[in-house]
């Protein structure tokens, strides 16, 4: 795997700042070769790190993000940035995630829209973006542009890989494709794969992008308009997904948005304040998102199975030389707890060190990003951390 | 109320064939006051009945259908009809509701497109389709439809009110505004309101609707394409509802619909067998209904609560004069158990006559449609009906 022409935009700032930096890994004479067979290079890949990496180099932690995350997972870049990373109440000086001790390092995936290679890149064969010619990727392909960035910052082995969701489906494929680079596995509200019911929600969401017709089968860069009703619909789908009713119901109830009398009015399509959240969730994410990253990131999330690929869970499982950190959250039914305990049941069979534990929260599946969530979440985080870090000092 | 203009297209049958029925009810002088303060009328009302009213006029079964369904609740109406009514397994001679003992009335309801006024009816003022300005309707102005149909059809009292789902809430609704006139209330995979959970999938297979370019404000009526995008994107979304995780996984889990092997091939929306299915379902959808009327009707079940309307549902249920059965389904996550269980706790409260069961099934919220579920469901309603009968004859 070629390494070459690092481009580092910007080195980490010393002025309590994060810096945002890039990568060029691979390239057209030695291309990444995909799961599908298809090749790809060069591959761009924006990261950001945290902290400093230790002179023995056994101190970084990869975070891998979930599907629509990025690699800004802390901090601000600017002193006007309104909001920090996805992930700043666990990652920081002093947090679960302590970058005084440990050297993190989050980069956008494959396929994405945040700076890593995807489907609004250039084609450098075209001179345009890729669109729907962009190949078909999965988490394999995802995890293995990130390796090759660990090897372009030289670094050997993690300490951990740490994710939820998307990215603990990321973390298992770590943890299992490249057993000797990871210390610790961290696997959060995520499972062996996705299931049927989560396959049939993100097919209605593709189907929304698809049927929208500023989509223009995926050849919407250079228009005006970009299939935006498409994609707020998808992620509005997706987002009760990421709640449980039960959060939905303390949260909004059948609360009217405006005043205490119904509207009667067929043409309000925001008269509950649930539909006045989920169009404002919608609205935003089409700022930020690409519709043909969506439709590649799902497929990508329905296709990862780790008995498919291995045989079964175990002996998928059975391939990794870490030991493992599961938690899972009582009210998700994207990834519910069954499929967790999956995990941890293969993982005792073949006799591997792993530690379980589903959290109670009320937040569903997005639990493990929500700010009053995380200190239960570092009393288990910290500690494993810090113990596979203590251990792995004491053995080399 | 008036009752005018009768008009039966058709007498009922005796060749075992069930023949269409219809009433004009109210008139533009006499119009139906609605909910909202509209008035509407003359109002057209689709009907089927089954079996024969008794001499005394004791033995009316009403079935209230569920959000897509029909008057056409059992039997062909042609010996060539590829399929009987929605719960012909149900209801027949010899049925759960035994047609040679119950006179069975099913009617389409206020704002559906099969025969009853809906926004696809034509306007008296225009001459064309009512559309958008059709007026917001609720399950108090479906109820009281129903109501001016039974008068019409000189049945002072029945024996029972049956439905499901949506079909639930109008038996909750008759029987608490209109006591006197109900025996007993049959309360299926149902409950006291939608929680906002459910609001949340409705408001978004909304957004599918408005959002397709060929909905045209609601003026879709004279253009040559109707909708299809939007109204079947809304079908999929609600039937990933009316399903359990569980039944998805045993029926489709991650099988593929061709072959063993993964395609690789982004374009495809169909690899997965669930997919398929849900396309298969929203294209057969979008031939029997129509898009106003899935807007009017999803806005009917997000606003109906009996506790909002009496200030309790004990409040609510203390108004009625009927005896309840109530039964949910444990997989039922659209209607959860709990909801079924808020009803039969209010309804002690008050000190009503609840029987209540809790059925074990795989098949979610639509398990009372299910065939292979209706054994179960027999065993309770049909004892229920035929103890409600019998008391109903001593004390007269």
């Amino acid at each position: 795997m070629s390494t070459e022409m690092a481009d580092t935009d910007d080195s980490a700032t010393d002025d309590g700042f994060v810096a945002r930096q890039s990568a060029t890994l691979f390239d057209s004479a030695q291309p990444l070769v995909l799961e599908s067979g298809e090749t790809l290079g060069p591959i761009q890949v924006a990261y950001q790190t945290y902290g400093k990496l230790s002179p023995r180099k056994d101190n970084t932690v990869f975070i891998c993000h979930a599907l629509t995350g990025d690699a800004h997972v802390a901090g601000r870049h600017h002193e006007d940035d309104r909001k920090p990373g996805w992930w700043d109440g666990f990652i920081g000086p002093g947090k679960a995630i302590d970058t005084n001790r440990y050297f993190v390092v989050c980069a956008n995936i494959l396929g994405g829209c945040q700076g890593t290679t995807g489907p609004s890149s250039e084609n450098p064969v075209t001179g345009k973006p890729y669109g729907p010619d962009f190949p078909f990727i999965t988490i394999r392909d995802i995890v293995n542009v990130h390796n090759a960035l660990l090897d372009h910052l030289d670094i050997e082995k993690v300490l951990a890989v740490v994710g939820g969701s998307l990215g603990g489906m990321q973390v298992l494929e770590w943890a299992v494709s490249r057993p000797d680079r990871v210390g610790a596995a961290v696997v959060l509200a995520s499972g062996p794969k996705l299931n049927a019911q989560g396959i049939a929600f993100n097919a209605v969401g593709r189907r929304a992008i698809y049927s929208d017709p500023l989509f223009h089968d995926g050849w919407y860069y250079g228009e005006e308009e970009k299939p935006r009703f498409g994609l707020a619909l998808a992620r509005m789908i997706a987002h009760i997904t990421y709640l449980s009713e039960q959060s939905i119901e303390l949260k909004f109830g059948r609360k009217l948005q405006n005043g205490e009398e119904f509207g009667f009015d067929l043409k309000s399509e925001t008269e509950f304040q649930i539909e006045s959240y989920l169009h404002y969730q919608g609205n935003q994410f089409v700022d930020r998102f690409d519709a043909n990253s969506y439709l590649a990131l799902t497929r990508a999330m329905d296709y990862f199975d780790l008995s498919e690929a291995y045989g079964s869970i175990a002996d998928a499982l059975s391939r990794a030389n870490s030991r493992f950190l599961v938690v899972s959250y009582s009210t998700d039914w994207l990834y519910p707890t069954a499929q967790s305990k999956e995990i941890v049941r293969s993982l005792i069979e073949v006799r591997k060190h792993v530690t379980f534990r589903e959290l109670l929260s009320p937040f569903g599946h997005d639990a493990f990003l929500i700010e009053q969530e995380l200190p239960k979440l570092e009393a288990l985080v910290s500690p494993f951390l810090a113990r596979t870090y203590t251990d792995g000092r004491k053995s080399n």
